[in-house]
């Protein structure tokens, strides 16, 4: 099934991509004089296969899931607060409420493996594959079968809101001690070395940094993740909400969506999708620079220039859902704008 | 006037912006994970004197004035641009007319030296001091008297607006060839040379920058502006766009209303304001660093640090709709987020 869904992915549409450039140099502005903003509605033509695309759904799926690893010490935060937090995503009260509201997109929270018995509730989505990931550092965070399952519920997930209307998606991630599995799956593609790669996450101090560095090296050398296989990696040292991004990526890329990917976590199963998939990558937008250091790394092994820096550390989907927002202008002002024959306007001389 | 009105620039407001600070601090994130948000809705705090600020009127000003300058070739447009640019404004075409629609600001069009005959349109504000300002090469652009007028229409059209309902004001330019006063002003004020502050506008070639630096050199040593006089500066080598804004910003900071400033013309205008009164600094906000170079300079002499950089070079009021729209976000987490003890979240270990 996976398999299929891959084959599904096809390279951008060049004939769209042409048309709204085409378009874009006969706007009333200088050309190119709105930077990224023009080539973020040529490359989201190109996904569309729309000259002049539009963006009216947007949706951010944040997905939930606990972490064996938090056993070592890794994290600010207990582990307690994945289920309070996404209790508080249900109740309006988090972050990505406010901004997702600011930005008109509506929210799916997925529980893709909480440590807690989850009550039932008309916006939550349970895709509980299992109470947590297992410690990392002493052996694989799930079974190769987990994690296929775990994409495919992403997949699943990300369908299900293209059928009730989807021009968009972003990825939210909420997760006590995920910088640790996102800092190893890192590590284990670029083949980077763990103290470059793990930050202070929800803010860790220096002890706990050095905690956060050793369990993920024990976890590269317990598991031996073997970097050709994104799959192999995810299984070994990912974790349930990354491996859900990864299948709301593939399923989005696989139906012509663009994805505005979050910061640090959703950057991780933004780079197993890649490695499962190569052909997503074009598919990728990337939101914003997360102050997670590491992140930087991640964004050029994937190739992405994130659109802003705002020194975000949150993650939920927050620094997609203002990735969102530059989205849907790019594309109004595309869709809207007069050209200079339109207008009257003379062009250059 | 002008005196009186500098006079009622006040320090920012330390109470709400520790209130802010400390709500912040109770918001279920970790602290400071917000980054450049969190410190916007405090400045805004700060600004407003409100601990919790709402951003709901938002306006932006584009202000449109000709420039005598461009006789010495120095733009790649013809100076007619100016004009069907403010008809485009008028009849929603233009870039700024889609970007503000999307961040649900209203725009407000006002001549202010339009070297053309303008129709009455409801929607176009008439301030117009003259039909351009004097070639800077031969002479002042403007009478000291001119530049006092100008300002002072510009500090009657903000308060005008905040008469109507105004949360936060961003700044928009339209004049052909304004780049030239605009680095003209900013090498006055910096002192650094017009080769480093010069760049290439809507797009001149190199034998057009080369003439631009040129004017700027020759329009700084006959007219000999003294940096330590903002009147002077902007009389001289300045605009009467570009001394409109410098009103808006100095009644907007009066009325304590944060000013989102747009690109390098809406810098140059702050940085006017600024001479004239330092006490307006710390109601700027700089929505985003222009791809124009010299850019960078201003903001540093102005110690400010852009939102985004998104590589605009467009002018008009458009990075200034996207920082507002960041500027609302950020107001709209601090309002809206519960705090960990009403959502039952663990805080930190």
């Amino acid at each position: 099934m996976l398999k299929e869904l891959i084959a599904k992915i096809q390279p951008l549409n060049k004939t769209a991509m042409a048309a709204a450039q085409e378009r874009q140099n006969m706007l009333t502005k200088p050309a190119g004089s709105l930077g990224r903003l023009e080539e973020l509605s040529i490359q989201i033509a190109g996904i569309t296969g729309q000259a002049i695309p539009e963006i009216k759904d947007k949706v951010i799926i944040t997905m939930a899931g606990d972490h064996g690893v938090v056993a070592e010490g890794v994290s600010a935060f207990p582990q307690e607060v994945t289920p309070q937090m996404v209790l508080n995503f249900l109740y309006e009260g988090a972050a990505i409420n406010a901004l997702a509201k600011h930005v008109g997109a509506r929210i799916t929270i997925v529980d893709m493996g909480v440590a807690a018995e989850m009550e039932a509730h008309p916006l939550l989505v349970n895709k509980k594959i299992a109470k947590g990931t297992a410690n990392i550092t002493k052996g694989a965070a799930m079974t190769p079968e987990q994690a296929e399952k775990a994409i495919l519920a992403g997949v699943e997930v990300v369908e299900a809101e293209i059928a009730k209307g989807l021009d968009i998606v972003g990825t939210g991630d909420m997760g006590i001690g995920n910088t640790t599995p996102s800092a190893a799956i890192a590590a284990a593609l670029t083949g980077s070395a763990p103290a470059k790669l793990a930050g202070r996450g929800t803010g860790v101090d220096d002890a706990g940094l050095q905690r956060k560095i050793d369990a993920i090296e024990r976890a590269l050398e317990i598991n031996k993740p073997d970097p050709k296989d994104g799959l192999d990696v995810l299984a070994k040292v990912g974790g349930f909400e990354i491996a859900g991004l990864a299948g709301v990526i593939l399923g989005a890329a696989a139906h012509r969506k663009p994805v505005m990917v979050d910061g640090f976590i959703s950057t991780a199963a933004a780079m197993i999708a890649v490695a499962i998939a190569p052909a997503v990558r074009p598919y990728l937008i990337s939101a914003h620079r997360s102050q997670e250091s590491g992140h930087q790394q991640m964004i050029e092994w994937l190739g992405l220039n994130p659109l802003v820096d705002l020194d975000f550390r949150l993650g939920e989907g927050t620094g997609a859902a203002l990735g969102i927002s530059l989205a849907e202008a790019a594309c109004k002002v595309l869709a809207e704008m007069a050209t200079f024959a339109e207008a009257g306007v003379s062009d250059k001389e």
